[in-house]
């Protein structure tokens, strides 16, 4: 079935897919246009290094009594990335037209010594996993040769001293604040109680929202010591790709980097399998992450089957899957859910 | 007190009225005028029964020990709704102007056999009580002539089969997604323990974006097996009746389908009652519920007095009346409390 | 380095600083432009008293048996504000060009019998300090000679009548929410069991939405009886300064009135003591609360370091402190944290 063309115009102005006012270095750019996204980043290849960057004098930390030291090897590079492989939505039976491919910016999981990619580009990141008491060690390469700009990992819910913060501070930055193109740097961080649980990582350099905004996004996952793992988990990204992102005329809500159902991730599970899916908000907006057929307790103890989350929170749905069939996730929110938002979860009897 | 004019401009350009991009059936849809409404219903009317919506072959599901199955006949149809019927503010005493009427669509309670309304329209549906249990038995009929389109219903919070999923979803839809004009479906609905607490129903058709802003909702409460009822309970929808569903040219921030204090529900209640107040956002914003001059534990045990919602998600306030006066209720997003989303509660002693 | 100039059509167009649409007294204006702004406040100076705002019959409150009434005098009163004192962006190393300075409206606390003021104009205003069972007094003035229009204090979380609910009500009004230019009103407010823990007061007159925008909002925190203090504690507001409210031709996103790190508050502790920061939305937006290398846990159990919040909503994080270091502290909406809506949390060791 042929879609109406709808113009730039109408897509710009849709709610949620206004101009983005980022902040890079010293300068201000409204990112509204293909051409304003270049001018962005420009600006970010001009942030010169700050000098408190240049010290490379970091803690070496030890993992409690029965922790280690959980290696890994993450390098971050831009790529052309598809929204919309299949170019179908599957929900709705519908053919997606135009184009549907950007450059994207995402983290890879690589083999020691950044030899090799284990597997092609991803969005999200590799999950981090590690127990309490461990050190999560996480060798860091800027592989980008295109954009020429500092990029970095900034975790959420494990326990790091200001140098391993990843956080571009301007004059106060540390050196993994700053990971210029061809650089590394070694991020340590430590996994206490208070770590438990699902948390995000993302990029916070200079040009941390267009970076972040482009794909380099993650999950951290710390469980108690000796916990198994649930026998069925993902990690779930709501976030836009909004024309000032893409630079194309359309605006795309997106899980994990893709549109609608079919190209989102269809999650599986079998009954009697315990599940756990963890979901987080990763743009401006705020999202719900409602399951059809399935509810599950909150931190709170009230169940719950649509809880929302803010940008860079998340909920978790835990339960032992006891409901087959093919079903609809998405968020709730209805213009997201109708502009890509949603995915399968497929339960086998 | 005459109120100013402000041009259409002005309201389609206020945050939150922007225009409302539908996915329908095979066909995407910007809905930002008049014209574009009735595209947008046209496409509807277009999109066919998938063949896998055919099928009828539907489990009959008998409760648990000591459960019943609930019936309720529920009728979808299309009508003209005054959301000022009062064309007053009476929080500020001010007179309400211009065309406040729109067609509506929303679900309204039958006697047996769908021989005759319960009552007039109303806005949100009936409210479906159920204990543990128990199976909700939904017989459901589309009896609207005029936008000739599929509707359904779609329960959150109770346990149900794909078959009663109640969700269109293109080639994969089940007979219950796919309720034509003058068709009925029977719904069948299971009363787990995790089902206890309030959740929405909602339109989830080919149209439902559309359709559940227009007034497809209501509310489903379950309660553990023989709880009894508090004495005074509401159900409050937040939601906006924007340009691009009422074809007005103005934006209303609503409470059961009503904009400004006077049209909004007046709840009642006496000291010394149990008063339980539930609401659900139900449009694409976040809300927040406030009761001045109360304050009620959340499911955390934390005091609270404006807690806030997403699409589809709800906040229960729970209490034992003890402040007699007139009260105002309302969404804490002020511009949401400034065009209607506000209403009275009174406290007699 | 230098800023790029951005159009005001720019500013005006990106997320969040939409126009606002008031409803003051019989009116509803439109806040668009600096000359809406005056027809909005001259609509606010056209309010007459209601009639029922005439009676001065207000009950007296003692406290529980061990509590105190507690008095503050506070006066509201507009004067010019510098959003960006320091014309920096301390995080980026950068210098804020362009006109920052706007009418601000907030609370001042006062000596008794409003004598002299205890301070310069802050914003938030001052906190009051209770404990369960006592009584706060609240003696206010509207101290303003230059708008011209009646504004009031209304409290959250403590338990108070109508004839002290601060609330502009049409007819209904009662004394308290109509504190006209000059005039005075004593607000009396129990602290009750269920008080405890932080909650916003903000203007609720007839010009609420945009005198509480231009900064009339503090906060009330109530403990237990008895029950000391942290070592360290911050009330933090986070609201935006749109063109609307303020007349320039940007959009900041602030905390306490400022924007952009070394303006905003620049937060200090010690290891080994204990923090409380409390975070409230004050605006139309909704926001999250993250501190870089700190997680707490939230009201449920859970470990977060990024809690949402919604319009008068609020998240308090309370931690023992044991990461020294200078931190930032932002709200993760990217975009609200690019346009200043971040600040700087140093730890000494």
């Amino acid at each position: 079935m042929a879609d109406r063309p709808t113009s730039r115009r109408s897509f710009f102005g849709l709610a949620g897919s206004a101009a983005l006012l980022c902040t890079i270095g010293g300068e201000e750019v409204v990112v509204d246009s293909p051409e304003s996204l270049d001018r962005a980043d420009a600006a970010a290849a001009r942030v010169r290094r700050p000098d408190a960057a240049l010290a490379q004098d970091v803690p070496q930390l030890q993992p409690q009594p029965g922790g280690v030291r959980r290696e890994y090897w993450i390098q971050a590079q831009t790529h052309r990335w598809m929204i919309v492989p299949t170019r179908r939505d599957d929900w709705h039976n519908r053919r997606i037209t135009g184009k549907t491919t950007y450059r994207a910016y995402t983290y890879t999981e690589m083999t020691p010594g950044f030899a090799a990619a284990k597997s092609g580009p991803t969005m999200p990141g590799p999950t981090l996993h590690a127990e309490v008491g461990d050190v999560l060690v996480v060798h860091f390469r800027n592989a980008d040769r295109a954009l020429r700009q500092a990029v970095t990992m900034h975790p959420h819910g494990v326990k790091y001293s200001p140098e391993y913060d990843g956080a571009y501070m301007g004059e106060y930055t540390h050196a993994g604040g700053f990971v210029g193109p061809g650089e590394t740097f070694t991020y340590q961080w430590e996994c206490t109680p208070d770590s438990v649980g699902s948390w995000p990582y993302h990029d916070h350099g200079p040009n941390h929202t267009l970076n972040t905004f482009r794909g380099l996004f993650g999950m951290i996952r710390i469980r108690p010591r000796g916990e198994p793992m649930p026998a069925v988990h993902f990690a779930l990204f709501a976030h836009q790709l909004s024309p000032p992102v893409t630079g194309l005329p359309r605006n795309f809500q997106c899980i994990n980097g893709r549109a609608y159902a079919g190209n989102t991730p269809t999650l599986r599970s079998r009954v009697g399998q315990s599940v756990e899916l963890t979901a987080f908000g990763m743009d401006n907006n705020f999202h719900t992450f409602h399951i059809h057929g399935h509810r599950w307790k909150d931190p709170a103890g009230q169940y719950v089957d649509n809880p929302s989350m803010g940008p860079n929170e998340h909920v978790t749905a835990r339960f032992v899957e006891d409901n087959p069939g093919r079903w609809l996730y998405h968020c709730h929110v209805f213009s997201h859910q109708d502009t890509g938002m949603t995915g399968w979860y497929i339960v086998d009897p």
